[in-house]
């Protein structure tokens, strides 16, 4: 980790939540939040004010947690309200996601009520590619079609399965339950490390006591206190 | 094995493509095969001449040939035309595709051209549901949701991996090249055994030579001649 920052340069790729932006270090790039939201692959857009800056103060303080017990992530440094210094990966086109109840896509596909108790976690892969919609795909996939090696999903579904109980704790002490996350992982050399971000826009967050979502299913669902919610989870999270 | 043969009797289940009968042996159940065919999840329908009477001779074949290479099958004997003596098993609600090449639905949910190679086998699996048009899932669901063991989803992986390494094998001798294909697995007491049929209803076979189709496709896709690849491969099969 550099004391210095190094200065921003122009934009590597822009995406529906964030911009990657290069800078004068070659290994480095800055992730910048914005307050737009997306959601069922885009059909739905819309503004999220000051989403942007809540998801990266979230995200930081949640991967520094991870950072703390051992997972190796791309964050560098918060840089500013909505920046981040972080660590330029390969991002491979794999979104895992990792489930503790049954919720959102699991509860339709499976025509299992939304809430529902599962024995144990239930981790997936899916397929990066909004033109086929992410479609579900699992660990044969990976390594048949070249997307990782078999070392590399390895390494991705130990380290999801120890980051989901890791976080289940975590969010539990800010008495909120973690019902399910998307996780992106990426490539430096031979490494594989965390990246991408984490919060209400990748989590469902359901209040302990009242159940109450307090993630992007506000916003999808048109359910009302989209911005108030996404405060109250960092909030909470930052008395932790 | 048993000598004698038991009484049919009730029927049991009615499915897309074969009956169950009941016996006056309780550990025993006759498996009827018919003539109808249906694709797409039953939106199409149909008829194949002689189907039934085929599929027999041709999963017959191929149990026999599993059983002597040490997989552990429901089989018993053949009884007449269309029917078979099996044992009598609780299915499993998961059907287990294996692919070696890309066709059917993988080549349209990852938007990649039919025939393409992979670098080596996929194992997939589905939840047997019609009225949810039998979703994609993975060996978590199947434990998560109580489908199945940890022990029999392991179980189910090794004999499915086998099972494809015999196959393919066995179908090039035929000038057949395996492409894909669906197994059921049952359960008897504490024991896993293939169940279900093995048959160009539930295969992918492509000729060698020429790359032409000679399973279910030809009905799917109305290419003609569906009798008589039918015929053709059970043909080749029975020469080996």
């Amino acid at each position: 980790m550099s004391e210095d920052t190094p200065v921003k340069g122009e934009v590597l790729y822009e995406g529906k939540a964030k911009i990657l932006y290069a800078t004068s270090d070659p290994g480095l790039v800055i992730q910048y939040f914005k307050d737009d939201a997306t959601a069922f692959n885009a059909k739905k857009t819309g503004t999220i004010e000051a989403k942007g800056i809540i998801n990266n103060a979230f995200s930081t303080k949640i991967f520094r947690h991870l950072e703390e017990n051992g997972v190796k992530t791309h964050l560098v440094k918060k840089l500013s309200d909505r920046e981040q210094l972080v660590r330029k990966v390969t991002i491979l086109p794999v979104e895992v996601v990792a489930r503790n109840r049954v919720a959102g896509s699991l509860a339709r596909k499976m025509g299992i009520k939304e809430g529902t108790e599962i024995s144990h976690p239930i981790l997936e892969f899916y397929y990066k590619d909004d033109a086929l919609d992410d479609p579900m795909i699992n660990a044969d996939y990976v390594t048949a079609f070249g997307f990782g090696t078999r070392e590399e999903i390895d390494i991705i579904m130990a380290e999801a399965r120890k980051i989901n109980v890791l976080l289940t704790a975590f969010f539990r002490k800010a008495g909120i339950e973690l019902v399910d996350f998307k996780l992106e992982f990426g490539r430096i050399n031979d490494e594989i490390v965390l990246a991408d971000e984490i919060s209400p826009d990748s989590c469902r967050l359901w209040d302990v006591k009242t159940g109450e979502k307090l993630d992007k299913d506000r916003f999808r669902f048109d359910l009302g206190r989209v911005e108030e919610s996404y405060r109250e989870v960092l909030d909470r999270v930052t008395e932790i």
